[in-house]
């Protein structure tokens, strides 16, 4: 059976630092009072094409034997998590509390063809808040907060979250006198990937401004800084419009609020648009160091309009990260847990008539905390010690004798299964990569 | 936007409740040190329908744009997580050390007709030991054993974990000259649906048995006891076979290893015989107390060839629990966790210029485990006490004064957040039900 392109799976000494990651992530988000929700898989077509570009990388979900079904009900696997939560919203408005502040991580299907780092089936990590009719702009800063936090904790490269602000580029393409703000956007979006003088050009022919409005509307967007001087910057260029105020003011202040632990740096990065989504303010990207050619592994930005029903508008804002985007490249160099067990500790087992010997001893020792394991059969200890190390479990005890055994140094010494315990890093597997593998004999 | 009836989405406070309840199966498996794995939730539709009975079940998956696609090519939805299992063993063999003990917790989805405690997408957790070439017996006992102590830690009604052998079945037809056992097998299955008359007049037309041969079958199936005494039961009917002592043998050591913590029952129920499945042995399934229309939440057994590939077989044994079949009546009578949020502490916000005196607060407690959420706006504090009354936080703290206020109770005490501690149950959610809600005014 050839395994199929794009739908990755994990061996388990892979899917343990996917578990550790997702762990983190939950932790986080729930100190600081996120709510978990799961949505469905499927959505009725007619919802996800709402989002018009992405029609040919829809999954659509039939039954096998679907006679009976009509087309207008025919369903699909969401391909993101914003739009499942938005119908979730307003469905639920009536039991949730807002601003509704939730975590989710789920998996989603895109029918894109198969490249590096792109999936049909990966997991996201999104959190977003939502009020309903408003929501404080604090919300903004506390998204950027709570994802750095999370992304800090994470075993991977150093990230940059950049961080920008629709209003500040509407607002000053507004104020060089551009007549079409989301034209002079949608070129300077490229600005990666074509060189300036062809974006010059392209702001010429493509959003009608002259030779000068073109050139403050690249060198605002080279505008990069890791702190709120980036204000100054922009008022250096000489451009002026109330929007461009309310723009600088509200980065400022995501910038200044959402204070960077170590391995993440929060920039303001004036390039960062993205340009096809629905934000209207605050916009994040995020970028790994070494990796940068994955582009932006979490995203995301405020919408003032996440979803509506017939009452109420539901503004919201949130950051999308991408987390099998981020683990492949990481799988790729090497990444893994030191054990493809959870298992700290083999119990042998001298012969069958021991078993429940065996047995006790492993029961001691799981009612505080220490994942074992029993071995299956009772061959030689020798290979008994060899089942162990194939699965990387550090300790083998000899229930016969009382001893626990490290077989990674060959110490081995008396124990009580009532009290033993192993060194608290031994508890839990460890992540390794060829790196530190060498660093550490 | 209309609910979609057979896939059911959770509120937080009920998605709270199947968290802890992942949570604990989890950390049951892994403290036995089973590892985790998650399979693609696609299969060719061909690999799926070599269970042929369940074609009409499928959800067959393809791109909405699907030109290219060939047919042979079709993917459909995962049904169970045993087909993709069998196909990941065999396609990692290389990379997978045998036994390999796996947990797997994962949705799947099937295109029944829903109807109470029948859902499209529900989510399963499945154990299962599986061997390269052979399997040691006593894997039937710990997949027992593992699910009987995962099952026992769940917030639901007693469990009876129902065990039998199909050897012993098998073993005691051929005793008693049945010449082709699966045909009774087949009728006995029906015992629960059918009055013991027909099911005797089924066994002689169907399955070729005298009146005597019949009265035995049905004898034999209703032995039903919670320790090894079944063995002495079935003996007394006199029925002797070689198949049939093995069975007996076997069965015996599943009965006596598998102990059963409190709330679950193992008992040895000779009716079971889970007639479409294709079990060589052991075979398992699980009642709920007061919730028996259910049927068997918790099924499995032994596969003498879960897998193959040309090199070799791979003999599995294991149990799958429908954790939302599960939970479903459970919510429908009410279970709740007592919050929405994970929040144990609400700080209070006197006004936006304190927001960062309210954060270190808040940051405070998370740095040792408590989760914390900060007021969104700085509104009256009656407003904010009843922002935590209404998603069930426990506290509200006042960092102007260094207060906190149980808002249950209405104690309020000075209390640094570098300390102070809530109480050990108030660090999570709760689950309450109408019934402990009473109980508890």
């Amino acid at each position: 059976m050839a395994k199929l392109s794009g739908f990755p799976e994990y061996l388990p000494s892979e899917r343990i630092v996917e578990q550790q990651v997702l762990d983190h992530l939950r932790r986080t988000f729930e100190l600081h009072g996120f709510a978990n929700i799961e949505t469905r898989a499927v959505e009725p077509v007619a919802e996800l094409l709402r989002k018009g570009e992405i029609d040919k990388e829809v999954y659509a979900v039939r039954r096998l034997q679907a006679e009976g079904d009509s087309e207008k009900d025919q369903l699909a696997l969401h391909f993101d998590l914003t739009v499942p939560f938005a119908r979730y919203v307003v469905e639920n408005s009536n039991d949730l509390d807002f601003p509704f502040r939730r975590y989710q991580i789920q998996k989603v299907w895109r029918g894109e063809r198969p490249q590096q780092g792109r999936f049909r089936e990966f997991t996201q990590a999104d959190i977003d808040i939502v009020g309903r009719d408003s929501l404080p702009f604090h919300a903004d800063v506390e998204v950027a907060q709570v994802m750095a936090e999370a992304l800090a904790g994470l075993p991977v490269p150093p990230l940059t979250l950049q961080v920008n602000n629709r209003k500040v580029l509407e607002g000053f393409y507004l104020g060089v006198g551009a007549t079409d703000p989301a034209a002079v956007m949608q070129v300077v979006d490229k600005l990666d990937k074509l060189p300036g003088d062809t974006i010059i050009e392209l702001l010429r022919s493509d959003a009608g401004l002259t030779a000068d409005q073109a050139a403050q509307c690249v060198a605002v967007a080279q505008i990069c800084t890791p702190d709120a001087s980036f204000v100054g910057q922009v008022r250096a260029l000489g451009v002026e419009h109330p929007l461009l105020d309310e723009g600088l003011e509200e980065l400022r202040q995501v910038i200044e609020g959402a204070t960077a632990p170590e391995g993440v740096t929060v920039t303001a990065d004036l390039r960062i648009a993205r340009g096809l989504d629905y934000y209207t303010g605050t916009v994040f990207e995020t970028r790994m160091a070494g990796y940068e050619h994955l582009g932006s592994i979490c995203s995301g930005g405020r919408y003032d309009q996440l979803a509506r029903d017939n009452r109420s508008t539901y503004p919201g804002v949130g950051i999308s990260l991408g987390v099998s985007r981020l683990l492949a490249p990481l799988f790729a160099d090497g990444l893994r847990a030191d054990r493809s067990v959870p298992s700290a500790v083999l119990v042998a087992l001298p012969n069958e008539e021991s078993r429940s010997a065996s047995d006790a001893v492993a029961q001691a020792l799981r009612a505080r905390g220490i994942a074992t394991e029993v071995a299956p059969k009772p061959q030689k200890f020798g290979q008994q010690i060899r089942h162990a190390e194939r699965r990387g479990i550090p300790f083998v005890w000899f229930p016969d004798t009382g001893e626990v055994k490290d077989i990674r140094s060959g110490e081995q010494k008396a124990a009580d299964p009532a009290t033993w315990t192993p060194p608290v890093d031994d508890l839990q597997p460890r992540l390794v990569t060829p790196t530190t593998e060498e660093t550490t004999p």
